[in-house]
Protein backbone atom coordinates (compact mmCIF):
# COMPACT_ATOMS: atom_id res chain seq x y z
CA UNK A 1 0.00 0.00 0.00
CA UNK A 2 1.78 3.16 -1.25
CA UNK A 3 1.57 6.72 0.11
CA UNK A 4 2.87 9.34 -2.21
CA UNK A 5 3.82 12.72 -1.77
CA UNK A 6 4.99 15.06 -4.51
CA UNK A 7 7.31 17.63 -4.63
CA UNK A 8 9.37 19.57 -7.16
CA UNK A 9 11.70 22.27 -6.75
CA UNK A 10 10.97 25.37 -4.39
CA UNK A 11 8.63 23.27 -2.07
CA UNK A 12 7.87 24.40 1.34
CA UNK A 13 10.18 22.20 3.31
CA UNK A 14 7.88 21.23 6.25
CA UNK A 15 5.19 20.60 4.21
CA UNK A 16 6.87 17.90 3.10
CA UNK A 17 9.17 16.79 5.50
CA UNK A 18 6.44 16.59 8.61
CA UNK A 19 3.95 14.70 6.10
CA UNK A 20 7.01 12.69 5.53
CA UNK A 21 7.67 11.71 9.09
CA UNK A 22 3.98 11.37 10.56
CA UNK A 23 3.05 9.06 7.58
CA UNK A 24 6.30 6.78 7.93
CA UNK A 25 5.51 6.12 11.57
CA UNK A 26 2.23 4.44 10.51
CA UNK A 27 3.05 0.25 11.27
CA UNK A 28 0.58 -1.44 8.43
CA UNK A 29 0.91 -4.67 6.18
CA UNK A 30 2.94 -3.57 2.68
CA UNK A 31 2.80 0.13 3.90
CA UNK A 32 5.14 2.54 1.71
CA UNK A 33 5.62 6.47 1.62
CA UNK A 34 7.12 7.46 -1.38
CA UNK A 35 8.51 11.03 -2.25
CA UNK A 36 7.53 11.33 -6.45
CA UNK A 37 8.62 14.15 -8.26
CA UNK A 38 9.82 14.87 -12.03
CA UNK A 39 13.79 15.09 -11.81
CA UNK A 40 15.72 12.26 -9.42
CA UNK A 41 15.82 15.34 -6.68
CA UNK A 42 14.39 18.08 -5.89
CA UNK A 43 16.05 21.67 -4.01
CA UNK A 44 13.31 23.20 -1.13
CA UNK A 45 12.71 26.78 -0.86
CA UNK A 46 15.50 26.96 1.53
CA UNK A 47 17.93 25.08 -0.39
CA UNK A 48 17.74 21.54 1.22
CA UNK A 49 18.11 19.03 -1.64
CA UNK A 50 16.54 16.15 -1.49
CA UNK A 51 16.35 12.80 -3.49
CA UNK A 52 13.01 11.52 -4.95
CA UNK A 53 11.46 7.75 -4.70
CA UNK A 54 9.88 7.64 -8.39
CA UNK A 55 8.74 9.80 -10.65
CA UNK A 56 5.13 11.76 -10.28
CA UNK A 57 3.19 9.44 -13.01
CA UNK A 58 3.42 6.86 -10.38
CA UNK A 59 0.82 8.59 -8.08
CA UNK A 60 -1.85 7.00 -10.15
CA UNK A 61 -0.71 3.77 -8.51
CA UNK A 62 -0.67 4.94 -4.49
CA UNK A 63 -3.60 4.63 -2.16
CA UNK A 64 -2.99 7.69 -1.31
CA UNK A 65 -1.01 10.98 -2.63
CA UNK A 66 -0.47 14.17 -0.66
CA UNK A 67 0.44 17.45 -3.25
CA UNK A 68 3.06 19.43 -0.96
CA UNK A 69 2.87 23.47 -1.35
CA UNK A 70 5.44 26.48 -2.64
CA UNK A 71 5.84 28.83 -4.70
CA UNK A 72 7.19 25.34 -7.39
CA UNK A 73 3.46 24.55 -6.73
CA UNK A 74 2.60 27.52 -8.51
CA UNK A 75 5.06 27.30 -11.12
CA UNK A 76 3.56 23.77 -11.95
CA UNK A 77 0.07 25.23 -12.77
CA UNK A 78 2.18 26.51 -16.33
CA UNK A 79 3.46 22.95 -16.79
CA UNK A 80 1.93 20.88 -19.20
CA UNK A 81 4.33 17.89 -18.72
CA UNK A 82 3.79 18.40 -15.39
CA UNK A 83 0.35 18.00 -15.35
CA UNK A 84 0.07 15.46 -18.25
CA UNK A 85 1.88 12.98 -16.19
CA UNK A 86 -0.13 14.05 -12.57
CA UNK A 87 -3.05 11.53 -12.70
CA UNK A 88 -5.39 11.66 -9.48
CA UNK A 89 -8.40 9.43 -9.20
CA UNK A 90 -10.23 10.15 -5.94
CA UNK A 91 -13.07 7.48 -6.78
CA UNK A 92 -10.27 4.99 -5.61
CA UNK A 93 -7.66 7.12 -4.31
CA UNK A 94 -7.49 9.54 -1.03
CA UNK A 95 -6.46 12.49 -2.71
CA UNK A 96 -5.03 15.97 -0.55
CA UNK A 97 -3.35 18.66 -0.09
CA UNK A 98 -1.30 21.03 1.93
CA UNK A 99 -1.77 25.05 1.63
CA UNK A 100 -0.96 25.97 -1.89
CA UNK A 101 -0.79 22.61 -3.07
CA UNK A 102 -4.81 23.22 -3.43
CA UNK A 103 -4.25 25.01 -6.28
CA UNK A 104 -2.98 22.17 -8.09
CA UNK A 105 -5.88 20.27 -7.02
CA UNK A 106 -8.21 22.86 -8.62
CA UNK A 107 -5.84 22.99 -12.04
CA UNK A 108 -6.55 18.97 -12.21
CA UNK A 109 -10.90 19.76 -11.60
CA UNK A 110 -11.13 17.97 -7.95
CA UNK A 111 -12.42 20.90 -6.50
CA UNK A 112 -14.89 22.19 -9.23
CA UNK A 113 -17.67 23.70 -7.12
CA UNK A 114 -16.37 22.58 -3.67
CA UNK A 115 -15.28 23.48 -0.10
CA UNK A 116 -11.61 24.01 0.24
CA UNK A 117 -8.95 25.31 2.26
CA UNK A 118 -5.44 27.26 1.52
CA UNK A 119 -2.54 29.28 2.97
CA UNK A 120 -4.13 32.43 3.38
CA UNK A 121 -1.58 33.99 0.62
CA UNK A 122 -3.22 31.77 -1.73
CA UNK A 123 -7.14 32.51 -1.01
CA UNK A 124 -8.01 34.60 -3.68
CA UNK A 125 -6.15 32.68 -6.57
CA UNK A 126 -7.79 29.51 -5.37
CA UNK A 127 -11.39 31.20 -5.36
CA UNK A 128 -10.62 32.55 -8.91
CA UNK A 129 -10.36 28.98 -9.61
CA UNK A 130 -13.72 28.47 -8.58
CA UNK A 131 -13.26 27.21 -5.06
CA UNK A 132 -15.50 27.70 -2.22
CA UNK A 133 -12.44 28.80 -0.02
CA UNK A 134 -13.06 28.46 3.58
CA UNK A 135 -11.01 29.62 6.89
CA UNK A 136 -10.52 26.28 8.19
CA UNK A 137 -7.70 23.95 8.74
CA UNK A 138 -9.04 20.42 7.11
CA UNK A 139 -11.73 20.37 5.13
CA UNK A 140 -13.05 17.01 3.40
CA UNK A 141 -15.13 16.25 0.78
CA UNK A 142 -15.21 12.90 -0.07
CA UNK A 143 -12.36 11.25 -0.79
CA UNK A 144 -10.33 14.79 -1.10
CA UNK A 145 -9.04 16.87 1.83
CA UNK A 146 -7.43 20.14 1.41
CA UNK A 147 -5.32 20.92 4.44
CA UNK A 148 -3.78 24.70 5.33
CA UNK A 149 -1.38 25.89 7.95
CA UNK A 150 1.92 23.91 8.30
CA UNK A 151 0.88 22.38 11.68
CA UNK A 152 -2.13 21.08 9.60
CA UNK A 153 -0.64 18.36 8.22
CA UNK A 154 -1.58 16.60 11.14
CA UNK A 155 -5.31 16.51 10.19
CA UNK A 156 -4.48 15.97 7.24
CA UNK A 157 -2.12 12.52 7.54
CA UNK A 158 -4.62 11.63 10.57
CA UNK A 159 -7.31 11.47 8.00
CA UNK A 160 -5.08 9.23 5.11
CA UNK A 161 -4.09 6.77 8.50
CA UNK A 162 -7.37 6.69 9.75
CA UNK A 163 -8.93 5.69 6.42
CA UNK A 164 -5.92 3.37 5.39
CA UNK A 165 -4.57 1.91 8.72
CA UNK A 166 -7.01 2.85 11.17
CA UNK A 167 -8.12 4.66 14.51
CA UNK A 168 -5.30 3.02 16.40
CA UNK A 169 -2.92 3.71 14.17
CA UNK A 170 -4.37 7.41 13.70
CA UNK A 171 -3.99 8.02 17.47
CA UNK A 172 -0.46 6.15 18.43
CA UNK A 173 1.29 8.33 15.38
CA UNK A 174 -0.25 11.68 16.14
CA UNK A 175 0.31 11.29 20.11
CA UNK A 176 4.20 9.99 19.37
CA UNK A 177 4.60 14.10 18.11
CA UNK A 178 3.03 16.12 20.84
CA UNK A 179 4.92 17.96 23.49
CA UNK A 180 5.67 15.97 26.54
CA UNK A 181 3.29 17.16 29.09
CA UNK A 182 0.99 17.98 26.43
CA UNK A 183 -0.55 15.20 24.63
CA UNK A 184 2.64 12.88 25.35
CA UNK A 185 3.59 11.66 28.95
CA UNK A 186 6.25 9.58 30.22
CA UNK A 187 3.88 7.32 31.26
CA UNK A 188 5.34 3.75 30.34
CA UNK A 189 2.06 2.01 29.07
CA UNK A 190 1.82 4.12 26.29
CA UNK A 191 2.54 2.94 23.02
CA UNK A 192 5.02 4.45 20.34
CA UNK A 193 5.69 3.88 17.03
CA UNK A 194 8.31 0.64 17.04
CA UNK A 195 9.91 2.20 13.61
CA UNK A 196 10.99 5.50 15.23
CA UNK A 197 11.25 4.36 19.29
CA UNK A 198 12.17 0.59 18.98
CA UNK A 199 10.58 -2.65 19.93
CA UNK A 200 9.99 -1.36 23.50
CA UNK A 201 7.99 1.63 22.41
CA UNK A 202 5.59 -1.07 20.94
CA UNK A 203 3.68 -2.12 23.97
CA UNK B 1 24.80 35.31 12.61
CA UNK B 2 24.58 31.65 12.71
CA UNK B 3 22.31 28.77 13.92
CA UNK B 4 23.45 25.43 14.00
CA UNK B 5 21.59 22.03 13.97
CA UNK B 6 23.26 19.27 14.70
CA UNK B 7 22.92 15.82 12.45
CA UNK B 8 24.09 12.57 12.56
CA UNK B 9 23.18 9.57 10.77
CA UNK B 10 19.75 7.72 11.80
CA UNK B 11 18.08 11.30 12.74
CA UNK B 12 14.59 11.91 13.69
CA UNK B 13 13.08 13.34 10.50
CA UNK B 14 10.89 15.93 11.96
CA UNK B 15 13.36 16.77 15.23
CA UNK B 16 16.13 18.11 11.90
CA UNK B 17 13.47 19.24 9.52
CA UNK B 18 10.87 21.24 11.65
CA UNK B 19 13.62 23.16 13.59
CA UNK B 20 15.61 23.85 10.23
CA UNK B 21 12.08 25.39 8.41
CA UNK B 22 11.16 27.33 11.49
CA UNK B 23 14.75 29.00 11.89
CA UNK B 24 14.96 29.23 8.05
CA UNK B 25 11.86 31.92 8.64
CA UNK B 26 13.44 34.40 10.66
CA UNK B 27 14.39 37.56 8.96
CA UNK B 28 17.51 39.53 10.81
CA UNK B 29 21.00 40.80 9.59
CA UNK B 30 23.06 38.35 9.59
CA UNK B 31 20.80 34.97 9.72
CA UNK B 32 22.39 31.79 8.66
CA UNK B 33 20.78 28.23 9.68
CA UNK B 34 23.27 25.61 8.45
CA UNK B 35 23.54 21.85 8.93
CA UNK B 36 26.54 19.94 10.96
CA UNK B 37 27.35 16.55 10.96
CA UNK B 38 30.90 14.41 10.56
CA UNK B 39 30.10 13.51 7.12
CA UNK B 40 29.04 15.51 3.57
CA UNK B 41 25.60 13.80 3.95
CA UNK B 42 23.59 12.16 6.90
CA UNK B 43 20.48 9.87 6.47
CA UNK B 44 17.61 10.03 8.60
CA UNK B 45 16.04 6.91 10.46
CA UNK B 46 13.45 6.73 7.42
CA UNK B 47 16.34 6.67 4.80
CA UNK B 48 15.62 10.63 3.27
CA UNK B 49 19.82 11.32 2.89
CA UNK B 50 20.38 15.20 2.82
CA UNK B 51 23.65 16.96 2.68
CA UNK B 52 25.52 19.22 5.24
CA UNK B 53 26.38 22.43 5.36
CA UNK B 54 29.61 21.83 7.51
CA UNK B 55 31.56 19.70 10.12
CA UNK B 56 30.15 19.60 13.67
CA UNK B 57 34.04 20.87 14.65
CA UNK B 58 32.06 24.60 13.16
CA UNK B 59 29.21 24.42 16.06
CA UNK B 60 31.88 26.41 18.38
CA UNK B 61 31.38 29.46 16.06
CA UNK B 62 27.21 29.45 15.73
CA UNK B 63 25.24 32.21 18.40
CA UNK B 64 22.98 28.55 18.91
CA UNK B 65 23.34 25.39 18.61
CA UNK B 66 20.33 22.62 18.69
CA UNK B 67 21.14 18.87 19.22
CA UNK B 68 18.76 17.02 17.38
CA UNK B 69 17.57 13.11 18.09
CA UNK B 70 16.87 9.67 16.89
CA UNK B 71 18.80 6.47 17.40
CA UNK B 72 22.02 8.11 15.91
CA UNK B 73 22.33 10.50 18.96
CA UNK B 74 22.43 7.89 21.11
CA UNK B 75 25.26 5.84 18.89
CA UNK B 76 27.56 9.58 19.15
CA UNK B 77 27.31 9.16 22.87
CA UNK B 78 30.13 6.12 22.22
CA UNK B 79 31.95 8.22 19.67
CA UNK B 80 34.77 10.17 20.97
CA UNK B 81 36.01 11.51 17.78
CA UNK B 82 32.53 13.46 17.33
CA UNK B 83 32.63 14.65 21.33
CA UNK B 84 35.78 15.90 21.00
CA UNK B 85 34.80 17.63 17.73
CA UNK B 86 31.80 19.08 19.39
CA UNK B 87 32.38 22.23 21.55
CA UNK B 88 30.24 23.89 22.96
CA UNK B 89 30.02 26.82 25.28
CA UNK B 90 26.80 27.78 27.19
CA UNK B 91 28.29 30.63 28.67
CA UNK B 92 28.50 33.01 25.33
CA UNK B 93 26.02 30.72 23.13
CA UNK B 94 22.66 29.28 23.55
CA UNK B 95 22.36 25.62 23.23
CA UNK B 96 19.15 23.49 23.21
CA UNK B 97 18.01 19.62 21.94
CA UNK B 98 14.87 18.03 20.68
CA UNK B 99 14.35 15.04 22.98
CA UNK B 100 17.05 12.31 22.93
CA UNK B 101 19.31 15.21 21.94
CA UNK B 102 19.61 15.88 25.60
CA UNK B 103 21.61 12.18 26.29
CA UNK B 104 24.05 14.40 24.52
CA UNK B 105 24.52 17.46 26.27
CA UNK B 106 24.38 15.48 29.62
CA UNK B 107 27.72 13.43 27.83
CA UNK B 108 29.12 16.71 27.67
CA UNK B 109 28.56 17.72 31.19
CA UNK B 110 25.77 20.70 30.02
CA UNK B 111 23.00 19.02 32.25
CA UNK B 112 24.66 17.99 35.68
CA UNK B 113 22.94 18.84 38.20
CA UNK B 114 19.96 20.45 36.38
CA UNK B 115 16.36 19.75 35.54
CA UNK B 116 15.78 18.61 32.27
CA UNK B 117 13.40 16.91 29.54
CA UNK B 118 13.82 14.11 26.68
CA UNK B 119 11.65 11.93 25.27
CA UNK B 120 9.42 9.38 27.14
CA UNK B 121 11.70 6.49 26.07
CA UNK B 122 15.27 8.08 26.86
CA UNK B 123 13.99 9.43 30.65
CA UNK B 124 15.16 6.79 32.75
CA UNK B 125 18.61 6.71 30.66
CA UNK B 126 18.85 10.57 31.17
CA UNK B 127 18.55 10.17 34.74
CA UNK B 128 20.91 8.15 35.57
CA UNK B 129 23.35 10.53 34.07
CA UNK B 130 22.62 12.87 37.09
CA UNK B 131 19.80 15.05 35.45
CA UNK B 132 16.67 15.74 36.95
CA UNK B 133 14.29 14.79 34.19
CA UNK B 134 10.96 16.61 34.55
CA UNK B 135 7.96 15.64 32.65
CA UNK B 136 7.58 18.75 30.61
CA UNK B 137 7.81 19.79 26.81
CA UNK B 138 10.48 22.94 27.26
CA UNK B 139 13.13 23.35 30.27
CA UNK B 140 15.15 26.29 30.04
CA UNK B 141 17.87 26.50 32.53
CA UNK B 142 19.97 29.83 32.03
CA UNK B 143 21.69 29.67 28.00
CA UNK B 144 21.27 26.08 27.82
CA UNK B 145 16.98 24.29 27.24
CA UNK B 146 15.31 21.20 26.30
CA UNK B 147 12.90 20.24 24.44
CA UNK B 148 10.74 16.98 23.85
CA UNK B 149 8.05 15.89 22.13
CA UNK B 150 8.31 17.01 18.50
CA UNK B 151 6.00 19.76 18.13
CA UNK B 152 8.05 21.25 21.53
CA UNK B 153 10.24 22.31 18.57
CA UNK B 154 8.32 25.59 18.52
CA UNK B 155 9.15 26.43 22.05
CA UNK B 156 12.56 25.51 21.84
CA UNK B 157 12.76 27.40 17.94
CA UNK B 158 11.10 30.43 19.48
CA UNK B 159 13.24 30.50 22.27
CA UNK B 160 15.92 30.85 19.64
CA UNK B 161 14.37 33.40 17.74
CA UNK B 162 13.59 35.65 20.54
CA UNK B 163 17.11 35.59 22.26
CA UNK B 164 18.56 36.11 18.83
CA UNK B 165 16.05 38.07 16.73
CA UNK B 166 13.47 39.45 18.94
CA UNK B 167 10.18 38.86 20.40
CA UNK B 168 8.20 40.43 16.83
CA UNK B 169 10.24 37.97 14.71
CA UNK B 170 9.10 34.96 17.03
CA UNK B 171 5.86 35.70 17.00
CA UNK B 172 5.53 36.55 12.93
CA UNK B 173 7.51 32.78 12.44
CA UNK B 174 5.52 30.50 15.14
CA UNK B 175 2.22 32.37 13.71
CA UNK B 176 3.29 31.51 9.88
CA UNK B 177 2.73 27.57 10.75
CA UNK B 178 0.17 27.32 12.70
CA UNK B 179 -3.24 25.64 11.39
CA UNK B 180 -5.81 28.32 9.27
CA UNK B 181 -8.32 29.35 11.95
CA UNK B 182 -6.13 28.16 14.54
CA UNK B 183 -3.81 30.47 15.42
CA UNK B 184 -3.13 31.67 11.12
CA UNK B 185 -6.22 33.55 9.71
CA UNK B 186 -7.13 34.98 6.39
CA UNK B 187 -7.37 38.74 7.58
CA UNK B 188 -4.79 40.46 4.88
CA UNK B 189 -3.09 42.44 7.71
CA UNK B 190 -1.26 39.66 8.74
CA UNK B 191 2.65 39.30 9.10
CA UNK B 192 4.43 36.69 7.85
CA UNK B 193 7.66 35.61 6.95
CA UNK B 194 8.93 37.16 3.21
CA UNK B 195 11.22 34.34 2.65
CA UNK B 196 9.05 31.54 2.33
CA UNK B 197 6.02 33.53 1.27
CA UNK B 198 7.06 36.34 -0.29
CA UNK B 199 7.08 39.93 -0.13
CA UNK B 200 3.48 40.94 0.04
CA UNK B 201 3.59 38.99 3.06
CA UNK B 202 6.34 40.85 4.76
CA UNK B 203 3.22 43.74 5.42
Amino acid sequence: MDVAILCFDDFTDIDVFLMWDLLNRVEHPGWRVRLLGDATHHTSVTGLTIPMHGHVREAVDAAAVVVTSGPGARAKLADEAYLGALRLDPGRQRVGSMCSGALLLAKLGLLAGKRATTYPTQRERLAAMGVEVVEEAFVREGNVATAAGCLAALDLAGWIIEELAGEEQRAVVLRSVQPVGRGLSFASDQRLPTRIYGAAAGR
